[in-house]
């Protein structure tokens, strides 16, 4: 975490409305990177305790030695807790609001949000898979409104889905983005709304086989979970599931299709769409352009590297387990 | 991986037939636990490239000090390159088959294995989708057939399935776990044959979606791939699927599922099965006996010292990363 980097944002404020575990996250996010901050809730004593937890969890970076500055205090000095939401959003120059997963209070709130706040600022809602369109199409501001959906828990996880509707402004969109960089965060633009977006699309899918295979009592939760913490998940914590298997077989992807497109389709009686037609479709020419298949063998190596040094880090992360405490 | 645990291995020898990347694998795993190997591969030429590929991955294991043994040449003395398949299998105490992945080249590759090895030993396969029941339904030797199959690259992943056939041996099946246990390895035993097992119905599912995801031109090959590197990938390098979502509401999956079933649904437009009936049959108790809801507190406090430690070793490795040469 480079300090030069967040030298620009020192004199910065956002605000964050709601404050439960996402709104908490994103705190920290904020502070770690020289932010100040506006804090919001409306439930009376939320704030109080979202502080607390701010500050428990700055200690814990601060203990990995993640954290620029010495002390916590002073991160903590730039925190500011508002008495109203238009306290919150005064001086702000982005909005992050984090409250309940409910289409109608979304509305509400993004309509008192834009109310409240100066133009041309960025409302960004934290929303884990309602499109803007649905809750901001009555907002009079709409053109700033968009979804930053990070992942949980989004302190410590790099990616976050930006998703504008067809009426975000493009600068919005470019504004939050940069923001989301600004604070060593890895924005992924939808080029598409769609509900659910990606991440928890590709969770939703995942999730609903390994429901069915408990369902079907093919496996216990505890051999599903660790076919992924000891199986799948090692590459995909460095590696998304595309590039995985484009190196898993010679003539990449499209191989890799030819190859097991047929298996994939008798274990789920018949696939939804023809992987190999998404293949054609500017799918390999895409990973080609990244991945090339002379450079192939190289990425393997790089891959099996990777997993080793992986490896290696889990079991010592294991073996000093033992000094994990609770605060 | 520790040197007293293999002591019982060092006279053992194991029989590998077919030794493209994934008998390759298996090789290092069983010489890195002390065994001797016996390789056979029908096509001319495979098994001497074959030895190769195994001397250079073992140099690479050896440069991250993760073998036991000082010499490459004390691991590659152990490694016997058979004139056909009853000289691979002849004193080998487990057969491991990595032939191609068609079901009737394994049904008569499976077949010859059983005629040429001695009684009792079991012959497992390393298919990635197709169950015993099918390739191993007219061998002789039914009852010591099974399916181990390994994720790539075996050599560095931890997680083995083992699917037994309704005809298949408790005891070899026991046998066969025991034996993946001392190379290191995870076993995850079926409690059912499905066509996929889990691993690629998990992987399926989770592709399946991505590429739908492609075809509507919702994102990039690249940006989902970075939805899983950057995001969801890094917890499920260390916790599975069930378990991030049980951390993931203060009530544990009962009250995540209550929450989000919903949205998964309308996502996917329908969920085919409802997650909340397999969480009451059984889903939900097995994980509050992992994972006690008194101590969620505490197993979110160690995903995000987990998380951390991970982000933390990722930054160090990609810093070191130009030190990475093809040899």
């Amino acid at each position: 975490m480079s300090s030069k980097k967040h030298e620009n944002n020192q004199k910065k404020k956002v605000a964050l409305i709601g404050c439960g575990l996402i709104g908490q996250s994103w705190a920290i996010s904020f502070l770690s990177a020289g932010f100040h901050i506006s804090l919001f809730d409306p439930v009376e004593g939320v704030m109080a305790q979202a502080k607390e937890k701010i500050k428990a969890k700055l200690g814990d970076l601060k203990n990995y030695g993640v954290l620029e500055n010495k002390n916590i205090s002073d991160y903590l000095d730039k925190v500011h807790l508002a008495q109203d939401l238009s306290h919150a959003v005064r001086g702000s120059i982005h909005v992050q609001e984090s409250g309940p997963e409910d289409l109608e209070i979304k509305k509400e709130l993004t309509i008192k949000i834009d109310a409240a706040t100066a133009d041309n600022i960025p409302i960004a809602s934290s929303t884990s898979g309602i499109p803007a369109s649905l809750y901001a199409k009555d907002v009079k501001g709409q053109n700033r409104c968009l979804v930053a959906h990070p992942i949980n828990p989004p302190h410590l996880i790099p990616a976050v889905e930006i998703v504008p509707a067809p009426f975000t402004s493009e600068a919005v969109t470019k504004a939050v983005k940069n923001i989301i960089i600004s604070i060593d965060k890895e924005p992924l633009e939808l080029k598409k709304e769609i509900p659910g977006f990606v991440v928890n699309r590709l969770q939703g899918a995942l999730l609903s086989e390994a429901f069915n295979l408990v369902k079907e009592g093919v496996s216990s939760a505890e051999d599903i979970d660790k076919a992924i913490s000891e199986g799948l998940g090692l590459r995909w914590s460095f590696m998304g599931p595309f590039q995985t298997i484009h190196l898993n077989a010679p003539e990449g992807i499209a191989g890799y299709v030819k190859r097991y497109e047929k298996m994939y389709g008798e274990m789920f009686n018949k696939l939804d769409i023809e992987w190999s037609s998404v293949v054609k479709l500017g799918l390999e020419e895409e990973l080609l352009n990244l991945y090339q298949l002379s450079e192939l063998e190289k990425h393997e190596k790089e891959r099996d590297n990777k997993l080793t040094e992986l490896i290696l880090h889990k079991i010592k992360s294991s073996k000093s387990k033992k000094k994990v405490k609770l605060s």
